[in-house]
């Protein structure tokens, strides 16, 4: 059933992100002559999509029904969730609309892409609607691990949909007020058709701790530790977190350098809008530091994942310019590996320990996500008929629609949805009833969508075996050799210790170019083969390996 | 200081696996004219040794000294202290002494590489010493995951040192009896000048858990799941486990199959040498699984850490020719993720779970390795003047060392060596005097060695932004164009969609090269270099990407 143009009359859920495009959030809301955008997010590239930098939904969709998109609605200031806004925004315009912070973080990735008057946006408050189209959308306060995080009750001709956006249940977070229970319970009251709950933590028991328990460890470190420089990392995202460290920076009396760019654009932010208050003259620059001693000193760095290229990973392996690890220094790890970053977070850990760096990673991050028993809150309060679980991998959603499950929707009330499947719900009927483009796009330096499987195979295979490159010149008509064939090689064997190795397999390819041209085959794509294979082939025996072949023919008229 | 001859009078000990090259346990013992290797394992190469197989050891040293070694001694039988005897017996011919199981898998290494001539062995018992040159060296029983597995008392002209292998302490094993603690005490008593320790766990405070608590998981999963198919991934290596899922395959009726390479070879050998009882027709071919239902049969495969290529993984994702994941199956992972392994771990528990699979992770797993009580038992018996913690990272050896200092060892008697550090003991003296090379040494297909740095590196390159090849074809003498420039990339972008930058690429090129040519410029190595940093220059201003640029250049002789 290919119904791109819409003429249904149901209310329609489209996830372009989700579970082939894991940690991308972005929703579409159709009805009718309406449609909206529930968040924006980019994933970052898997393993194997080498030299990739982002991947980005596929809004094929989006664009072919561009005038009747009626705008962005953003739960958060998160990357998952504003990272593709950018990209998309260049290609189907339409107004913004989030809360203070998240469209403070917003405007950063509109200026650096030059978009600040062309983009429409609408700071919106908690408790406060919008109409957009046939919708109307309320942003409801909850907890996160960034300030101004919202859910959203999206009202809807044939009932209610309440998307959580990423929450967890916080009777003492540290900006701002707990979740809005109340009103998440007034609106279940009135009969709520569908629930999209965060399923991050569904299958962690119990429920997350406060982020101030967080806190809390802090102030026994700083207590702890006060001859020593402290060096913090976390995510530049967790807003709240880096809000804690500078209480505790301003409590114990030292000074606040904040390294790492991503980490300086955020908190730069969320000072200016408000969200972190303190004395005009606590953070100083880099430059500053020598002026103070190390226990008048507080770092907030990026890099608490190993990643090569961040702050914290640059000072443990002494390639930072102004920051060196010194016997005694004590390093917060505040976060957890995110699964795949476990190597290179020992990897910093072992070269801080080697410098006489104390590293502490004991109680200093709580999650941001909501846990098993939070989501049973969520679903005694607001009472769905359907469960759509969103925001995980398939095992979390899984989790989630058992608890689902288990606080009595209907088994058959439980969707699991793919990226691109296109859930109806109308008078009648809920159910899948098409499929759209929604595969992820690679973004490559300036690139978008211009590399593909083809490419990612060719990395792949040059990643692990290098590659032979076979060139000679042939003379147009006759085919005679004029020169070559030459043989160039690049990430295969150190060619001067091979060098027997590359003369033998010279002359292999001698051979069977001999035997071509004595058969007079005349077709270079047969010539090219033929030297292909039989150059693997003798390089295979030789070495077991299996490099890249390219045999490249130039044809010269004499 | 170099003294590589070697002329003292100490005792010294060589790690040349160790905190370089971690996972790699090798270790030189050597007493004026005799040497004496303790285990010779290999380690698997970091994420960025792009295409690399294996890692062995570096033996200059021993190659050096070849005459003075008395033999290799082995503790048991892992990848990680065994895997690089078939490369480093080729080179330095020696006879190996294990006990049984642990001389069984080696054999199996040896038939391999058809050295079963060429190497003597011997097995020795629990209790046995042997003389090896100056050295008497005693072997004694330990628990680990495998069977067999002994502590080394290696009695020198200076002193006793103690080397535990990798051991945990374990009260009621699957095999055999409880760790010799008794004559751990009676050696210590006799006293024990230093002793090298098994750091791998000592971060993790307590107790490691019995291997016996795994097996009352398996009763349990067993027992709850009458109707179902039962596959269980865990190490090859981890006989004990795989002993025990024999036990209730036997208990519950069901009949087993064992699947994947590693698994059949270590399995095979523990059977045949009787480490594992069993009816005799209670392992089945996988072609006869079809003629016993789901509820009779149990799986054993490899592919617990979610590698790509092993059994597991190509269940899940539906590539394996003979078994296919049916809803309902049971399938437990009974092994711990390695650092690094997460996110391939996390992929195939998805996918197993969306075909339907009941995945169990919980209790099915206890670490071979001791913990920190266990590590101050060791201390507690053996009382070392010395402390050498071997077998972990950094922190891991760092964290033994602090157990060390707690129990008594002096600080200034605590060693943590590098790989390929000297440390000496002799009747004045302890400490680092020497160092010889400890690098590891690549292994790609057959070639040892041949791999390095700039091979590496272009892999990294390659692999992250492909490559560009501009072939042209001079005339001798003359220096005109006779054929070309041609563009073929390969990894770099989709060549179809980017037909006008490959076109623009080109002009590129001939005009940098007419510039070289109009001013005369013959040498070919500078119009390479001039080619390469135009068009470098011109893809990073049009795509800010950075592929390797390959400029070849043919001549003929018109």
């Amino acid at each position: 059933m290919k119904n791109r143009g819409y003429l249904g009359n149901g209310l329609r859920i489209i996830p372009l992100g989700g579970l082939e495009q894991i940690g991308m959030n972005i929703t579409i809301f159709e009805y009718q002559d309406s449609i909206v955008v529930v968040d924006c997010g980019l994933s970052f590239p898997a393993d194997e999509m080498l030299g990739i930098d982002l991947v980005i939904p596929d809004i094929t969709y989006l664009k072919e029904n561009m005038e009747r998109i009626k705008g962005f609605v953003i739960t958060h200031g998160h990357e998952d969730h504003i990272g593709s806004l950018p990209y998309v925004l260049k290609e189907v315009n339409a107004p913004v609309y989030a809360t203070k912070l998240t469209i403070g973080i917003i405007e950063n990735k509109l200026k650096e892409h030059n978009m600040m008057k062309t983009t429409k946006r609408k700071v919106i408050k908690y408790g406060q609607s919008i109409n957009l189209g046939c919708f109307r959308i309320e942003f409801i306060r909850t907890n996160h691990s960034i300030a101004d995080a919202a859910a959203l009750a999206i009202y809807t001709p044939v009932g209610i949909i309440v998307h959580t956006g990423d929450f967890k249940v916080d009777f003492t977070p540290v900006y701002g007020e707990t979740i809005d229970l109340q009103r998440l319970g007034e609106i279940g009251k009135k009969g709520v058709l569908a629930l999209m709950c965060d399923s991050t933590n569904a299958m962690k028991p119990g429920y997350t701790m406060s982020e101030r328990t967080v806190g809390k460890t802090f102030d026994n470190i700083f207590a702890e530790h006060t001859k020593q420089r402290i060096i913090v990392a976390t995510f530049a995202s967790n807003v709240d977190r880096v809000r804690q460290i500078i209480t505790y920076a301003v409590k114990y009396g030292r000074k606040v350098v904040i390294e790492g760019r991503s980490m300086i654009n955020i908190v730069t932010t969320a000072i200016e809008l408000g969200y972190i208050e303190m004395p005009d003259d606590l953070v100083i620059d880099i430059e500053q530091m020598r002026d103070y001693p190390d226990e008048k000193l507080v770092l907030i760095t990026t890099g608490s994942q190993g990643e090569a290229m961040a702050v914290l990973s640059r000072i443990a392996s002494s390639m930072h310019k102004k920051i060196q690890i010194r016997p005694g220094d004590v390093v917060i790890f505040s976060s957890r590996p995110i699964p795949g970053n476990e190597k290179s977070v020992s990897k910093v850990i072992n070269e801080l320990t080697r410098k006489g760096a104390d590293v502490i990673m004991q109680d200093t991050h709580v999650s941001g996500h909501a846990s098993e028993e939070e989501i049973k809150l969520m679903y005694a309060l607001t009472k769905p008929k359907y469960a759509i679980p969103v925001h995980g991998e398939y095992r979390h959603l899984l989790a989630q629609g058992k608890i689902a499950v288990s606080m009595g929707v209907p088994k058959d009330h439980l969707f699991i949805l793919n990226s691109g499947d296109v859930l109806e719900f109308n008078d009648t009927y809920a159910g899948i009833v098409d499929h759209v483009p929604a595969q992820g796009i690679l973004v490559d330096g300036l690139g978008v969508g211009d590399v593909g499987n083809i490419v990612l195979r060719d990395r792949q295979h040059l990643s692990e075996n290098g590659l032979i490159i076979v060139v000679l010149t042939l003379e147009k008509y006759s085919n005679r050799i004029l020169s070559g064939p030459d043989l160039v090689s690049r990430g295969f064997v150190y060619v001067r210790e091979a060098e027997n190795l590359m003369e033998d397999a010279k002359d292999c390819v001698n051979e069977s170019l001999e035997r071509c041209l004595d058969k007079n085959v005349t077709d270079w794509g047969k010539i090219k083969m033929v030297i292909k294979e039989s150059l693997s082939e003798f390089i295979w025996k030789k070495t077991k390996r299996n490099p890249m072949i390219l045999p490249i023919i130039m044809e010269v008229l004499v």
